[in-house]
């Protein structure tokens, strides 16, 4: 089912579910080739500390995406070698993190697949709390525990967990969809005629 | 001519046709590799709305090049897989859009050259007005129906009809210029004598 | 020593030389398998102006780095495919400019290392002042003449020049200290005892 | 209940529930004097349009807050006199708008209270859909209808239904706390005696 | 014709010419009861450089606002006290710079009006070129030499010369129709009815 | 002498002292109306967390201005009601800090000075480490401890403690030039003249 998910991609998903959960377009993969799909295990972070990262980790079970609300600053890289290595070894399949993380080039050779707003070197502190597995918000969008998160290139989607299934169906539907308008425009057919916009632009004076 | 343009690259065209014409440094390509030339259909868009593209697409001549006003919204991905499949089809030769795109995977995969601000899966209506084929400004360049769009890696260029061929005459022989500065260069010219520096450094103090 | 700076890389020797010397995350290299590592030859320079640049190029001694303040402006790339030829005959390491630059493609054909804000065909005049060899800062780092410069995919950190020798060492510890943190990890130990955090999770409530 | 909670304030308001419901930093009063607390209308809008806003405003009861996501667009005042005019007849208590407004000098001389981005004279459309009394997000915080908002100079903050009696209680304490610490500290005592932050301090080597 | 203008302000007009002509949201009066009408001395500046504003005043005739593209950089405040003397002795209306500019408190105790991006002590040059009376952009709007030029607290509009009649007429037939609305509205009429916005609405499923 | 560098103000000092010091255009008062002048205590300090403060303020002298690096992050007000109440009870002359501030309208009651980035009223812990009286940058300024502050509504500049007399020196002589040149301005001359810019504008073709 993940591997499902992970196939469709984020764009046809987030279309598929009525236009909704996608994060804002600054989250972004390290590697344009990263394809991520599980369940996220939330994060309440501050800005430049992992402390809570850490601690988060270690609650993990295999396949889980950390997702971390590290408050958007730019300015420190609370993820690097270390914690890759960790979560690795304890079978993660992947972070999303509202903030930057280091070591991109170990995290890319490794094919850890890392969502983000940048790469920063610069160190955080061991020193604040946290919470684990409480709701969170990226790019406005609430994000709780457990709901699964695709991405790919094009960003990064959250789906609620009771509706995994029947957006799947819809996803699918929608890929054959999209394939038959592929294959009706290479026979000619515009997309004007094939998504039916002449009431539209009739309608606004375009024709 | 538009090959010529297209090797030329928009750098070089920039500075010949008199350092005007750039877009903005925002103005990027999906894939670093990607070289467009070609004449703009320009369109007016509203923010997170495409309507109007389905309908300039079919208004395209082979090789014209998409120039789209989305406002420079980020958090929308107007033209996607199906508008990227009509386009071809319809020999467009490529996309300039100030706003984002998503479908980026396929995008490259196809070798569609798209100039854009970023990449979003939001979605967009299909109910908003716009205009095909008017004068637009993107990055505070005027952009006319007919202008031709250079664009490589280091942005996008936009030259005037009239002048094309000048602006080909004046970046040939700037190319040939700086060819020879290259070869002076390595036979051990240094570039303050190559551009005749010595009476600006002199006048500021610095010899 | 350079070389060896050269593989710690920037993260390793920020943390290793006390969470210090970190430019600012918006400096980042053209082509992301770009290392470098050299003594700063600083510039002060005006937006939009490159009258500075070349006449720094010939005050730099083989393997220096240039290190320019371009004020961090956007819309200018006052350093190309002249500058860059200009650089490698001198055997110029690197730049780091707080600012844009183009002729990408040419400037990572020729494996020169470019770390700046962007990419920006738009010109610059040759008119304006500039300063070369004093302190200057980017990124609220403050950059002295013959600081050594290290940069990489993660980013840019600079060393004193009085403290390269210990914080080589210090690097060098920290990559064999993770080295051991990483078998570690791969034998089962979690980072929060490798790390001793317990007491820090205790202190928060979080056990 | 609002009164008190109007001359409490967002930021008291904000640390009495717990440090959370704050939105962004980018979410201000046009005019600093304004103060506004009532229950939210909710409103999820598209960019650069405003037919979901007039229908809005007719479903309100007097006394709501319009908290409308116009989706962060600064490019388009989608609210002005006339909306201003109307819902002022209606007994809206404020408006809260994730956009840019126009006509500010009639709105502030008005009295109608808005919190929003920034101000655009740009026009909007009537074309758009839209959502009233749906769950929705401003700078990372989930608002769901009838939620209290809470604004003044400092920002803006959101009160579950279910917790306004606490917080207003809570505030109160930490209101009557403040002025005993400041009273306190007026009479000579540290906040770092008040606050008792001494064995952090120590912990921190910091004494 | 031009206190007409100045008195309708920026939003009205705007909206009477069609949607168009409104610089970007960032482009603000230091002083919000600023209110400016007059028409355009258009200046192309340099980043951080204001030989060329010097020349430019000395072109104004009186009534004339000086409307610079001074590339939209922020570390520089190209104008000042001198230049505010200067201005004002000159009979010059006002100042509209894509940029900042210093001495504000003087500014604004002087009622000169000047529309900018912010305020910056930081200095500049007398060294770099520039063009007066040339067309220039600013916020994507094209603004040629003669065009009128109105500003007030919403930001800047700019209006065709030969087309200041012909919107003049309809700002004032349009705030002639807000008027009535507003006293519809008083009176008890909805905006959905005055405006007529049910078929939108019951299009969008809306009533 | 403080109260002379007040009166002055931070774009005179700038300019007098050779157009360094000078503060990016992002730190701006709370109050247009406030003017500083001190000694800097120097906070380096974490984003979202405010112990240091506290124990900064204990360090502080009669007179001194605190200048925080809290790292530019907008999404936490660190400063509020009580640290003021406790800086103004030890007579602390007022706030420069990169970050957010929350309870502005307090602080500008009791015209305590605060120049920042914006305000925030989201909290901050009480937990991290942090440095005072080391140099710090804020804006790619350095300042040391000691250093003298004074701000306005243009912004903020940093004069070296031992140039403090020529700076004095050399900016009354600047005002004194300027009051002389708005003379003879009110009297006819032109700024071309009295700044004998017509070699550069002659130079440049501009006559």
């Amino acid at each position: 089912m993940l591997k499902t998910l992970r196939d469709l991609g984020a764009a046809t998903i987030y279309e598929a579910q009525g236009a909704k959960g996608a994060l804002d377009s600054g989250m972004k993969p390290i590697d344009p080739a990263s394809r991520l799909a599980g369940p996220a295990l939330t994060v309440d972070a501050r800005p430049a500390d992992n402390l809570i990262l850490h601690y988060a980790v270690q609650k993990a079970k295999p396949g889980d995406v950390l997702v971390v609300d590290a408050k958007g600053f730019m300015e420190a890289g609370p993820w690097g070698d270390v914690l890759t290595a960790q979560a690795m070894k304890l079978g993660i399949a992947g972070l999303v993190i509202s903030g930057c993380v280091r070591d991109a080039n170990l995290i890319v050779g490794l094919g850890f697949p890392v969502f983000c707003r940048g790469l920063s070197i610069k160190g955080t502190g061991k020193n604040q709390p946290g919470r684990v597995n409480v709701p969170i918000s990226i790019g406005d969008v609430l994000i709780s525990p457990g709901d699964i998160i695709v991405g790919d290139r094009d960003g990064v989607v959250v789906v609620a967990q009771d509706e995994v299934r029947s957006v799947i169906a819809s996803s699918v539907m929608r890929e054959e969809k999209e394939g038959g308008q592929r294959r009706a425009i290479e026979s000619g057919t515009s997309t004007v005629d094939l998504l039916k916009l002449a009431p539209a632009l009739e309608r606004l004076g375009l024709v």
